[in-house]
């Protein structure tokens, strides 16, 4: 169990004085199994009964099997599952997971997602999986929100990781859009692409829209005010940073696995 | 031709002092002549060589009508169009206008459009006509934005026509994003609707999203405010308020035209 890599030191002392046995190395946890301990202790906040907002990404499909299984195992009872995603959905769905809506369910007691960044107050960036204004209209209607990270993805500011701030916007006139971001963040040496698959195409989201990804070199400041001069741009359907929107943040590291709850 | 309307009554001094001929009945003009008068009216605006706005809707129409017989005229050169739907786009291309785009030519002389509704402060409420996205992309940025409409149009505050004010949606759960925004406004009296087809399915727009009606029964006061919230709502694209965006407003009423620019 992954939940049991921590703390589970394999040396054994050696009476053997002359010829003492190597060690085993130490183990380096790999990115995918500290995602699967984060993931595993998020599920420990699931009560049955619960309304869950099912998150998108690697981290997240992690906690959703998890569930998928306690479910099985009779350990989890009468949970309903608000998927973030056409993916999710059909995850949930193999799994067996009830599911359900916004608007049959417009509150959600908890959700399990991951995250691309986490800042010191506990913002997210979220998105680089394409699925960010779907799990930000779920998120924002949870009691709970249970962030699951490794820790490669704690930064310092948002764009911190040199990675993307990704902004989901209508296809019409995507470059002019694309520029006036890029104008808007030019302070911060915003580099602004377009989303592509590997054939070169555009990227499309559930939403049929299209992201683009906003690099930047410095930090760019006041989130808020970043983030309503985006949405406030004709073109813009939403940004990748979720403001304020954490409640516990579970971050697995090579030192064990934290958790931390919103002040 | 209807700029000819006003000032030229009819009616004229009779010398049969026992039986005078009956004066004509003052024709009332129809809204739609009075919306041709302002539309016409905009249209002195426009200069040979200028990029131009060509909005959406029934008045926009007259002046797209006529900016295509001023070029066929030869009184107007060197033109260039950037249509705000594909409605407009197809009515450009049939009157030989030529055409471009934001990306092309990001920067505008000059648009003309029509509006639904028009405050005191040249503040507006468009999309009725299911346009208002790319409206507000390209009359952002226009140089000067000449609005037309007919004197039914003006209204003490916004929603004070008792009609809609559009709101652009995704459609994924389309009816938890119009209950927030029902509720968003909930001091104002509002009741929010989905836009349908007489078929009873749901009006889908350029962008492939819906639009959800808002109605007040009161002024819902801050216009920045509430855009700001609106827009910061996940699901929300853009809403209807064009606010200290017009330069001239152009109103055709029974009484003549009027121009009024942005102080």
């Amino acid at each position: 169990m992954a939940l049991a890599f921590f703390g589970s030191k394999t040396t054994t002392a050696s009476t053997n004085t002359t010829a003492p046995p190597p060690s085993p190395p130490h183990r380096i946890l790999t990115q995918d199994e500290l995602k699967k301990i984060a993931a595993y202790k998020a599920v420990e906040f699931v009560e049955s009964g619960m309304v869950l907002g099912l998150g998108t990404g690697s981290t997240a499909k992690h906690a959703i099997d998890r569930i998928g299984e306690l479910l099985h195992q009779g350990k989890l009872t009468n949970i309903i599952g608000v998927p973030t995603s056409t993916k999710t959905h059909e995850q949930a769905l193999s799994l067996g997971i009830p599911l359900s809506d916004l608007e049959t369910h417009p509150v959600l007691d908890l959700a399990i997602d991951g995250a691309d960044e986490v800042d010191p107050d506990m913002n997210l960036v979220k998105g680089r999986g394409g699925s960010l204004l779907r799990e930000k209209m779920i998120e924002a209607c949870c009691k709970q929100f249970v962030v699951i990270v490794d820790e490669s993805k704690l930064v310092e500011y948002v764009g911190g990781s040199g990675l993307a701030l990704p902004v989901e916007i209508v296809p019409f006139c995507w470059r002019f859009t694309a520029k006036k971001l890029e104008a808007m963040f030019e302070n911060a040496g915003c580099v602004a692409k377009l989303r592509v698959l590997e054939n070169g195409e555009a990227y499309v989201t559930d939403n049929r829209n299209y992201i683009i990804d906003l690099y930047f070199k410095k930090d760019i400041g006041d989130l808020r005010a970043a983030g309503d001069a985006m949405v406030r741009l004709a073109g813009v359907v939403e940004h990748g940073m979720f403001i304020d929107m954490a409640t516990t943040l579970i971050v697995a590291g090579e030192l064990g696995v934290t958790v931390r709850n919103k002040s």
